[in-house]
């Protein structure tokens, strides 16, 4: 049952799990324990004060603020962090069409001390939806491709599920199955999941490409509620500016 | 700094952390992957479903759903998981005044695979408050005497604010820097915290314990919404009787 083993963070890395309670979004803080480095995936502009106290209590040396996507649930605190830290970067995909520092391509490292994450596209959500595999691959930050038992909704920008389906299978499943799977969201109070067992119990990544697209093409979701101020916002690094 | 660096879980440990958002609770599940025993902490009866779900596809045999006290938020699911789950028991504090298959004391172990959790007394909140220490110290489940930069309150349910001052300086501050705190509650979005940070941050703790006294008699809080409803229901494991 390797797929829900317990699995071992590697040595010196701090990790924090935080989240956002009115659009359900999980920040993730990781640093390197010994040179302080750190980088922070999908801050919100609302929490940005609880974030950038707890990095300055850490004594922690932020270098880059990365966004999974261009998010249309809320705005990213990216662009207000870098006026805030001096010499903070931002970082997207540069399929996302969102302005930035540094735009991410296939197999780009983001490195903080002796660890790094590595980029992997995994398109379908939107076109720029990347995840975000650590060196070792014990851990997957996957935003909104792969999410708990579930997954991002492709009904709008640029949405595909045939190509979500084909990231998923392709990018994430590929992984062992061990590595943990931190999402961008989760609406029901689950923190974390596997490779293993989204591979086993994903109700609708379990199905054949043909019955997922049925099942994306029925979802009938409403329009996100912030969707016309947070994208605008995100291509431009939130509402400050790149 | 070693209050905030990584630390690495014990081997063949699985740990999920789970979220209620109503009562911004967190639940913990913690087993052994080898003989799959598990252990879950503070369950609550909305989640429920979620909860024995998630046993079920892990493959875990869920011996004890222990309480950290008894709560007064929100009614606990221990009782229904009794009736759910064959051979599972129920245990809380002796000092709780709550019914359970086991009554915890200063010293006990909860046992789970080649893991254990020993119960330190941390009264204050409640008389019966527990704090759940895993072996090797690594982790600590702190139910509402400490949370991250704050504590419970200690206006009802024989709170005593000196009895938390000393609980939390004798039996929490004097684990390992790098002990995780795990708390009952958050309502910032915090997940986790450590010994160290709590030591070094926590706007409550850091001050005399008559300081405390007065910050814990000012904090005006409004009675729980559903205190009427819990307290009684958690004398009894629940709805479900014990
Ligand atoms: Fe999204
Ligand atoms: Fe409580």
């Amino acid at each position: 049952r390797s797929y829900c083993s317990g699995t071992a963070k590697p040595e010196g890395l701090l990790f924090r799990q935080l989240f956002e309670m009115e659009s359900c979004t999980y920040t993730y803080l990781l640093a390197d324990t010994k040179t302080r480095e750190a980088v922070i995936i999908d801050p919100v502009l609302e929490t940005i004060d609880r974030d950038l106290n707890l990095i300055k209590q850490l004594g922690l040396d932020l270098k880059v603020a990365v966004n999974t996507h261009c998010h249309a649930d809320h705005i990213t605190s990216s662009g207000l962090m870098k006026k805030r830290l001096v010499g903070l970067k931002s970082a997207i995909s540069k399929y996302s069409g969102a302005a930035a520092d540094i735009h991410l391509s296939e197999g780009d490292k983001i490195t903080f001390g002796k660890h790094h994450l590595t980029v992997r596209k995994t398109p379908g959500h939107t076109d720029g939806c990347a995840t975000f595999v650590l060196g070792d691959q014990s851990m997957a930050f996957t935003g909104d491709a792969l999410l708990i038992r579930g997954c991002g909704r492709t009904d709008f920008q640029q949405g595909s599920a045939p190509k979500l389906y084909e990231s998923i299978h392709q990018k994430i499943f590929t992984l062992p199955d061990e590595c943990l799977v931190y999402p961008a969201h989760d609406y029901l109070g689950q923190t974390v999941s596997t490779v293993g067992e989204e591979r086993r119990f994903n109700p609708r990544l379990t199905k054949t490409k043909e019955e997922f697209e049925k099942i994306m093409k029925n979802l009938n979701l409403p329009k996100p509620y912030k969707i016309d101020i947070s994208v605008p916002a995100n291509l431009v690094c939130g509402l400050h500016g790149v």
